[in-house]
């Protein structure tokens, strides 16, 4: 345990702010929503960086990538962290990684091959496939997650877009899913739209569709409000059990839950900031000069208006970056 | 209303989400917090440019700055942002400002010339005097409040480094505040170390202080650990009417609660963020090349350790500035 972490337990008061539940556990998915902002070209040496120092963090998944299927992307136009072929992963993380942080993959419904591209367990060293879906790609997701499942694989469903999900179709997903043999269900708010109090609700209607099974939540923020961060500690008082998070808060537009918050947050003492300040300050702080991610207006513009972020990405990629109200201007018309 | 906050209202379902509280008040302190990163030195011009913008946006009070004593500050080290002379404020907003928008300054235990300083109401354009005190300064803070409200001014008293008083202690001073005529008592995260359920409980505790009196309580946050704003929502969700914020998060070390977050949150129809994302553009943009605030690495550290920002300025100030991992190590010595 850290000194801060001693510290803060000093100085917070008794009751259960001093424990912790082993059960939570944290996922890093800075190489896997961080390649959505540079075509996944990350060089072998970057994310072997940010696996040594999620692993030495006591990080417990390790996402590497997408299984993007091949007839839908040419290979030769992105990174290898698009594809994550068994090669490539072998390559940067040998043939028997620390069984310490388990290594875990996204699969988009309808964009992977996942017959062909994702290999039986005992021929791969993933052991997690994560599939992420829109509501209406649920039967997908099913076949996709049962697939997975036979093969030897712990599961994730990933329903994207939550905030735009009328709620009765989202109880019935939740009813398919909670049928299937997926492990976890996640919250995912990719607008980075939600506040607390809905992420409060959510939490237990996830919660309460799993009641009576093994099965978990996890939660998936972005920080286009400056709540990523807030918003994975709400999920966390109201019982979600895996969280994900990226170095530096790398990740598509506005970014994702700082990694480096989040576990000077948790209690567990098996947690260990300072490999990450380390990481951050050698690899990130380097990278941020030349990609743009994190909070910034275009994207707070876009999270309150509960819309995807294309259009804040893309102001932010051309010389317009920093024209804020004609931006605002056009999104209210 | 914006169609931002339409679209909001139409996809978060119904309820209290959909209502406001009219008494839920506002209150910009760019130009008081910001001061403490320039020594005060904002031009007339842009200091007129936040006025403007924070009247033009439906907010409810603005500070301009310090009354700092004259014997422990030379007037010509600092911008008249450290003094708030009258000649100074009417110069700047002039002699009838909106009535709309109540002018406010801030004067520190021990370090203003209260006597002589605040004039009595009817001779300035100031509404509202905030005294701010550290815990050992409550008898002092009391003596201020009671000569400003015989001068005629609203009051308020914002104890600092709340999460360094022991609960027996703030107990006690509330008690003490609470039979004063102070209008205001504040909650102040001055390190930015405080989490939701911390702000949740100081609520609680301060609501409950006031029972059966007009007292409302206020707070005021910082960005240490991205949570300005969500630990703004928790206050205002528990009961809190008053909210400090500031244009662009401008303030000391790593800022505070984002005005245009803020806003964007609040359901008040009076509130129009437009405005203030013009005010970024213009004035806040071009200022966040020149000076450094908002969320970094060494002000989640010292935040973490709920210590005071100073080493981590110190920090941000020199060439070692991104030199993360040396400041870790050194803070946990």
């Amino acid at each position: 345990m850290t000194k801060a972490k001693k510290k803060q337990m000093e100085t917070t008061g008794a009751g259960g702010w001093l424990s912790y539940r082993p059960e939570l556990k944290v996922l890093d998915c800075t190489v896997r929503d961080g390649g959505l902002i540079n075509e996944h070209k990350f060089s072998d040496e970057f994310v072997r960086g940010i696996y040594d120092a999620a692993l030495a963090a006591g990080v417990d998944y390790f996402e590497c990538g997408y299984k993007a299927s091949k007839r839908l992307s040419k290979r030769e136009d992105y990174g290898p962290w698009k594809f994550c072929d068994e090669a490539d992963l072998r390559r940067v993380f040998g043939d028997e990684p620390d069984p310490a942080m388990k290594l875990t993959v996204m699969a988009d419904a309808e964009r992977t091959d996942y017959h062909l591209d994702i290999l039986p367990k005992d021929q791969s060293i993933l052991s997690m496939i994560r599939v992420a879906c829109y509501i209406h790609q649920i039967p997908t997701a099913v076949e996709m997650l049962q697939d997975a499942h036979a093969k030897g694989y712990e599961t994730t469903c990933n329903i994207m877009a939550l905030s735009t999900i009328q709620e009765n179709e989202l109880h019935e997903a939740l009813k398919i899913l909670a049928a299937t043999p997926v492990d976890v269900i996640y919250v995912v708010d990719s607008f980075g739209s939600l506040y607390s109090e809905q992420v409060r609700d959510y939490a237990r209607m996830f919660l309460h569709a799993v009641e009576g099974t093994q099965k978990r939540i996890g939660i998936h923020t972005h920080n286009n409000q400056q709540l990523a961060f807030s918003n994975s500690i709400e999920a966390v008082v109201h019982g979600i059990n895996l969280v994900d998070a990226t170095v530096y808060g790398l990740g598509r537009g506005a970014g994702n839950c700082p990694m480096e918050l989040l576990l000077g947050f948790l209690k567990n003492p098996k947690f260990d900031q300072r490999p990450l300040i380390e990481c951050i300050q050698k690899d990130l702080l380097p990278l941020s000069k030349k990609l743009d991610w994190g909070y910034s207006l275009p994207y707070m513009i876009t999270g309150q208006l509960n819309l995807h972020p294309r259009d804040a990405m893309e102001l932010r990629e051309s010389p317009q970056k920093e024209e804020f109200l004609a931006f605002y201007d056009k999104m209210m018309e």
